[in-house]
């Protein structure tokens, strides 16, 4: 039941998503709909360049220091060759993908460094202060917001210059860091190093019983540190929790010495809690080398369901009822609503039974359903049928049908492998790309219907049309998150036909009061956007914090903090940066 | 069924606990209990002085600034008279209310100024920062730990002098921040000003169907404001959550402007929560005039249960096994189980009912029980009653003994009582205190018996006796709080007495592994031990958000953030300083 969870892959190759061997191709009928709704073109076929092509700028560091970097984690563990920095060149947002497809080695950092321990850690970060050598911590490489390149010009024409400001980037690879520990049953804790990929955690705690439930898309190739540094919230995260809510420690190396946060109880008064500067810090304040979590007992029930809603509006309405009727610890492990859009698109693509299912609903009267798909998962057979039970009545009341449980069960097989689709459909100049955003019940369906506008009217130009579907994938007692993902065809300009519907669907966000990131983080994409969520005093506390910690602000240049207002123009559109500016006028 | 929480009470007379006339006074056979056990006295008589006899230093506000602060609040919000000064000369903890007792009121502020709005606390703390006066902000005035004292010098000989750095001390008194801004029934989001005190949140949000569900002891007479700056729990966050867990945003005026943080969405990866910064800052970093919590529905349905255990291990074992079966949303929303000691104590105050529960006990072969109080609410009677039998076979699975729920009925009128018992026992030369802390199940035995141990032997020397007793109040996942109530009579110095106590008590959490402060806080009582829980570079990150908040230094100086390694002494005993300064050279 448990194995998907713990499957290793092997790490991601540098051009796009995981083991492209895993890749499941679309199928014809796939396609077809493809052509249809947005006018792609399958003849049309643009593979990404050999590596050999991508263009690299000579490593900077000098001999020197790269000796001095090799005394501390051993030579085989330096490396400045073309593989190395290639495959460290970017995470995986479409950006980053498109500029590597195209032989743009821009993000590349001068070398990477792959230390052992934590205290070669620290000595790492010593020598790069001392040398003014930026660093970039780097755990499975699957940011999608630009958070773990090391190049120049990031997100924008105008984006702050890692290498401007400093003599060299390294990339420190943090996959060496791989113990486990501890493992408490008792307390239901495990302690486990940053470098551990999603799977090899699993392995780790399954032979004591125990799981870390938590899966984001990115599970297979993502690290724990990831985890902990991007805020991250998995598939099953409405059950397991997200990573804020079940860490209760962490250990982090900084220029400074090492914070050793937390992990002495389960909750404390003691003053703010500074664990909480650390999670969601995303490499910038310090690099986690470990965290101790709260785990669960691994599940030996499952219960799957799927339901239809007449449209997407009900359905968040019976979720809402639901997270209000069971509480959140009564709530499906997974729980997981698509708009009228996304049920369509998927079912389509989804092949023959996906289509009977779309001819069910219309049947039934319901031209555009939208479908839930919910997993329990536990310990006591007992109590997950209850609690499905007690989820059937209240949905059954809220309007909803149910499906079989099969439907859920095919979204959990493929639950990781959605990402291979859009390297698929890069190889053929198909734009395909995802953002996410929570906000409260009460703003829910205005928070939807802006970004879903925002992004079909900036993708729908020059002739274009757009697929732009959406769900919910975590529910909470207070709101809900939307995830998007929209598909065209490429413009000329790819990467500022990108840019034009990122900044279109983060206003729409800022504007129609969700919060910029529900889990993907902020890195370079979501910086300008930060100021207008916490307020240029806000701002200014996270420099001071980092100025306390990474004084030489080596850390991650360029990522996360905004640049305080009146400095040199960053990426933001320009009346975000008004609008904080502003703000900044009012408060002085 | 919920008129308890909901009882509004006068403000707290100044030398003691909440309103006199609702004191209840112990049993003739409660003082014969005490008599026997710690040799209580109850023929000595030692009352407050009359406020009159109060030593209070001449108001050194000048009329300048008294004249500038009337001209923001209003003549009629500024008091430099006796009785307002006296009445926010401490908190409740009983150093604070010894000192009053006995006519020492170093620990009253120059005036108490009283804003009617946000913008006046903006406006206050300008002119304070202009002309170097300290603000201490007070919300209820329950502190225990020394939260809210505006003097030279707080809980040790060398302790840091608010009065020496700044010219005057003014306390900012919240109770005028009443409105209860925003309630939104749909995302169950209530957003109320920080002066509104327990049981008036309770009447707003009543007619809503909602509740906060957070009833501290201090429940009728400490404030919204004071649950986010302490980072407080209550008798029933078992259920309801934490202040920390169910917070989503607040606004915060400090001397730099005012931050607004959170209430977009249940949760976001828009990096680090600043929000966390805030809780639990106890008014050092700002004054947080609002916040926006979960509120839960006003319960309709309330079932009771008790439960002998033959141990306190066992118990704790039992309620271990209780909270990794049902999950921490299947708990009981009040989850309070005795120790030995507390359940033979409590018992035998209780009179006739609680002494046959001992028999009973006996009878059955348990010599020393520990008694589990659960109280579960909700709005629907099925699924309460099902919790409750599902607690119920794991509970009895694990050795427990039903009780009749009238033992937990009979805990719960009287919940929010116990501190006056204090003052009754003051006035006849009696120490009583309380503490607390929390760590993990499996540190949870040698943790009790640790604290247990520290604190009994400190008060019993020179031939005294004390009761020292514990239950655990909060019972997480991860592990437990444990909370001690002891009594003794009094020496000859009772301030170096308690401060004996509190010292080995706090040593012994320290180094047994334990938070210092599970929901009390940190204030003056806590402060030298934050930096044996954070580390100095934690230490120096407080200074740093505080020095880019409050670059003057003026808000509740002395509290909260330790002193630098190295800098004059405080109070801290000096083991605990060296283990700082030697972590510091470390670190260096």
């Amino acid at each position: 039941m448990n194995e998907l969870i713990a499957q290793s892959i092997r790490r991601s190759v540098w051009h796009g998503w995981g083991d492209p061997s895993a890749r499941r191709p679309l199928s014809d009928q796939g396609w077809e709909e493809l052509v249809r709704q947005v006018g792609a073109d399958r003849t049309v076929v643009n593979p990404p360049v050999p590596i050999e092509e991508v263009q690299l700028q000579p490593s900077r560091l000098d001999s020197p220091v790269l000796a001095a970097l090799a005394d501390v984690v051993g030579p085989d563990h330096v490396h400045a060759d073309r593989p190395w920095r290639v495959e460290h060149a970017g995470g995986k947002s479409y950006p980053d993908l498109h500029r590597l497809r195209t032989g743009d080695g821009s993000q590349a950092p001068d070398a990477v460094v792959v230390p052992g321990s934590a205290a070669q850690v620290a000595e790492v970060l010593r020598l790069c202060a001392e040398h003014r050598v930026a660093v970039v911590p780097f755990g499975g490489g699957t940011s999608v917001v630009g958070g773990v390149g090391a190049g120049a010009e990031v997100s924008g024409p105008d984006g702050v210059s890692a290498r401007g400001r400093h003599r060299a980037v390294i990339t420190l690879d943090l996959r060496r860091l791989t113990r486990v520990v501890a493992v408490d049953p008792t307390s239901r804790l495990a302690t486990l190093e940053a470098g551990l990929r999603g799977p090899e955690i699993e392995q780790a705690l399954h032979p004591h019983g125990l799981t870390l439930g938590h899966y984001p898309q990115s599970h297979q190739e993502a690290t724990f540190g990831g985890y902990v540094a991007t805020r991250s919230a998995g598939q099953a995260s409405t059950g397991y929790g997200r990573v804020d809510e079940i860490v209760l420690g962490a250990r982090v190396v900084t220029p400074r010495g090492e914070l050793v946060l937390g992990g002495r109880a389960p909750a404390s008064a003691a003053g703010p809690r500074l664990l909480d500067l650390v999670v969601g810090s995303e490499g910038t304040l310090g690099v986690i080398t470990e965290a101790t979590v709260r785990v669960a007992p691994l599940p030996t029930v499952k219960r799957h369901a799927a339901w239809f809603f007449p449209t997407f509006d009900a359905a968040t309405e019976a979720l809402r009822t639901l997270v209000h009727s069971v509480g959140h610890g009564g709530m499906p492990d997974v729980c997981r609503l698509s708009d009228e859009d996304e049920t369509r698109v998927n079912l389509t693509l989804a092949g023959a039974a996906g289509r009977r299912l779309l001819r069910y609903a219309a049947l039934r009267g319901t031209a555009a359903p939208s479908l839930l798909v919910l997993v329990w998962e536990g310990t006591d057979g007992g109590e997950v049928r209850h609690r499905r039970a007690v989820a059937g009545r209240i949905l059954s009341r809220c309007g909803g049908r149910r499906l079989p449980g099969e439907v859920a069960r095919a979204w959990e097989r493929t639950r990781f492998s959605g990402p291979y689709l859009r390297d698929e459909l890069m190889d053929h100049r198909v734009l395909a790309e995802t953002l996410e955003t929570a906000t409260t019940w009460d703003n829910l369906r205005s928070l939807h219907a802006a970004v879903t506008t925002a992004i079909r009217s900036a993708l729908e130009v020059e002739g274009r049309r757009a697929i732009v579907m959406c769900h919910v994938s975590h529910v909470y007692a207070a709101g809900a998150s939307l995830y998007y993902t929209f598909i065209s065809t490429e413009a000329a300009d790819p990467l500022a036909q990108w840019r034009s519907v990122k900044t279109a669907a983060c206003d729409a966000i800022v504007g129609a009061g969700g919060t910029i990131t529900h889990h993907h983080a902020v890195g370079t994409d979501h910086r300008a956007y930060l100021a207008a969520e916490i307020g240029p005093l806000g701002v200014g506390l996270l420099q001071a914090v980092k100025d306390q910690l990474d004084p030489a602000g080596i850390l991650n240049p360029g990522k996360l903090i905004p640049d305080p207002p009146g400095s040199a123009p960053d990426s933001a559109p320009d009346r975000v940066r008004d609008r904080v500016r502003d703000a900044a006028r009012a408060e002085a």
